[in-house]
């Protein structure tokens, strides 16, 4: 027998399963089950007509390269797309900034490797999104949270953070956020706040990683295209490394997402990307430059907004009438997730299996924390998210998300009450 | 300034662009350039027509999951009819062995990740697939070539290789080959010397890494089946992790191949891949399993293998015409490639830009070669070659083919010329 074990590279023997990914698994398992685990975006709202029509003109043969390698950088037609969105976004990118990548996780993969070493020190938001802890953990850096506010990342807990770190001798390379209604919180950056986490970085001379999957699906209600304003927007020194994707808007089966950098890095990112996979898939490409150059895509954005818009007003509807009394929630301004905070004592990871019986699954807290006293360095400002969990309201339709409620309430209930009947005993007991 | 050299990981600061894919820039800035250069299969072959009807299908709306995330492991119809493909290889494989991989360039990014640390060694034939040396240089591994005969590697030069490394204190971790029809030499491991390699690696415990995308595409006047037969299907203890892909075969557009290794691994590259980009293209992996289903890809195959001999032929036909008195060159048996040896004191990349001023491009040897004489350990045998080249004679048709080797002729005669022409003005200026 053969030890694979030790076989495995150091990084390799910390990667594990991501918890939104086994999700994903009890829900292929349990067909009935209703998921408000991952953040899928709604099937519904897919374009299946214009693509179907787009991909017979790219396959009738007449363009060779449509099934042929391309270019690392991505499909150029694609990257001055992208140019044009950047434009409008209030930063426009020369194309020597730009690079196709596929999906965002390829974009932060690309980030952790080329910008960071094993110890490395990455300031998160927490909680944070899985996936971007994956990527970082997978190059063995370091992650320290900094707790959230309503309007964002605290700016006191940040220096607090960032003073303990460099007492402790750590090089503190990245500032990793997503502004735009943040998985799993929802949350979205107020504007000064941006400003003043632009300047915060260029004093500490810290790049910062802007993670901007959600920018279009703010609620027309409740955000307005300047809440949105990308802090690479801003960004006049060249201190951000923003990531974006057509994953939310178009579909994610594509897997097309950009990264904007300045131009060195956006240099290392390409050749990083050569040797991870040459390029993203070239049919995946024309498709999504296609279906935007056709103005199909922006006209599909107001549509997007509002059916987000509506699931969570459905999800939220739901939870006041079923849970209001044991259960708190965010309120999102856009976006794809509610973060939810059960009753003290409840823990949503045990709750888990309960819920899945009932016929509901969502994604526990936990997934999305960080705990930089892994290695003896002091705990950060974390509570461990044992009673916290994410929500998403993206995809089921709007029936389904009441139905999913109604489920997650039923078993939120019947715990509560085990809770209480063996907590009774213990008192009898006494 | 920010100065962006100062944010680099220790891996990035040695990254560096591929010479083919900068190839592929030089003929994307000068169309009528005839290329010899990438490994690109010939876009004729490509089936749009089904393509186009099963796109059809697929984008018809009626299943939601077409365009929406998938599973990190691969679309499971798809991952079993892998299995089936390697049964036909005479490799059966469970399904928890196999793994759906965003290209075989993926593959060995995975494999890189997963298998090494910095500064473990990986053994490669010499010459290699520069893809693989970049996947391996992204994590600071080591290479060590290892000189190859007719029949591929030389097993007394891995033996001294091995010996001198173990010397040296290094940690030797895998044996990287190419069996069939290697890029870039197109050579063929012999039957024998397969077996000999997997004895040679249980006896060391050394992993072998088998790349095999060239399997399908034999000559058949002149290999079988039974030449292909990969080494993976001899691996009783579960050695090999076997990579292969449908770029060959179908198209390389869809980004769409496979891994085949223990269980133990695969899991640890399917968390990686989690990482990496989360899920392969899903509208690529039905497109590419709906043509295999159908049986499309299997009538294909035979038509391929003409095609590809035939565009041997020519090359090789050509070459003798024009260029039998200075080079010399393989003769494949399958595959893509020519390597091609100029007359001593040719430096083939100072080459490079007369072949493009007469309209022709190749890799330059040099590309192919590992030297790791890098960080003071002695150098492996390595001729270093400066006077090789890798012609490619997959992608352009019969008379571009023809075309593109008398303008190459024509650049190595005029540097010949000038070449004497310069040495004799040396000898009379003595």
């Amino acid at each position: 027998m053969i030890d694979y074990d030790a076989f495995l590279s150091r990084a390799a023997a910390g990667m594990k399963e991501s918890a939104i990914r086994r999700m994903g698994s009890v829900v292929a398992r349990n067909r009935d089950v209703i998921s408000f685990a991952p953040g899928y975006p709604s099937a519904e709202t897919f374009l299946n007509q214009d693509f179907q029509e787009i991909a017979r003109e790219l396959l009738s043969g007449s363009d060779e390269h449509v099934l042929q390698y391309g270019p690392t950088r991505g499909f150029r037609p694609l990257v001055e797309l992208v140019a044009e969105i950047m434009d409008h976004r209030g930063a426009p990118a020369a194309l020597d900034r730009l690079l196709i990548t596929t999906g965002s996780q390829q974009g932060l993969d690309l980030v952790a490797r080329v910008l960071l070493d094993p110890g490395d020190v990455v300031l998160v938001e927490l909680p944070t999104y899985t996936g971007a802890i994956a990527a970082f953990r997978n190059v063995q850096a370091h992650m320290a949270g900094v707790r959230q506010d309503a309007d964002g990342i605290d700016l006191a807990a940040l220096d607090a953070v960032y003073a303990r770190l460099v007492r402790a001798g750590r090089r503190v390379r990245l500032l990793y956020l997503v502004p735009n209604f943040q998985n799993p919180t929802g949350l979205l950056i107020g504007r000064d706040k941006r400003l003043a986490l632009l300047e915060w970085a260029a004093r500490h001379d810290i790049l910062i990683v802007e993670d901007d999957p959600y920018r279009e699906l703010y609620f027309d209600n409740a955000a307005t295209e300047a809440d949105v304003r990308p802090m690479k927007a801003d960004d006049r020194e060249g201190r951000v490394v923003y990531l974006s994707s057509f994953s939310k808007t178009l579909a994610p089966g594509y897997r097309v997402a950009w990264i904007d950098a300045p131009a060195a890095l956006a240099a290392k990112f390409e050749f990083a990307k050569q040797a991870a996979d040459l390029c993203t898939g070239t049919l995946d490409q024309r498709l999504v430059y296609e279906v935007a150059r056709r103005g199909i895509l922006n006209r599909q954005l107001p549509l997007l907004r509002t059916h987000y818009r509506e699931k969570r007003d459905v999800m939220v509807a739901a939870l006041g009438r079923e849970l209001a009394d044991v259960v708190s929630w965010t309120d999102p301004r856009g976006g794809f997730f509610l973060w939810a905070r059960l009753p003290q004592g409840l823990d949503a990871d045990r709750l888990l299996d309960r819920a899945v019986r009932h016929g509901v699954v969502y994604v526990a807290g936990e997934a999305f924390f960080v705990d930089d006293a892994d290695d003896g360095l002091p705990r950060a400002s974390n509570d461990g998210g044992r009673n916290l969990l994410r929500l998403s309201f993206s995809a089921p339709n709007h029936s389904r998300i009441r139905e999913g409620v109604v489920r997650l309430a039923a078993a939120i209930r019947e715990e509560l009450a085990e809770l209480s009947s063996s907590a009774s005993a213990v008192q009898q007991a006494r």
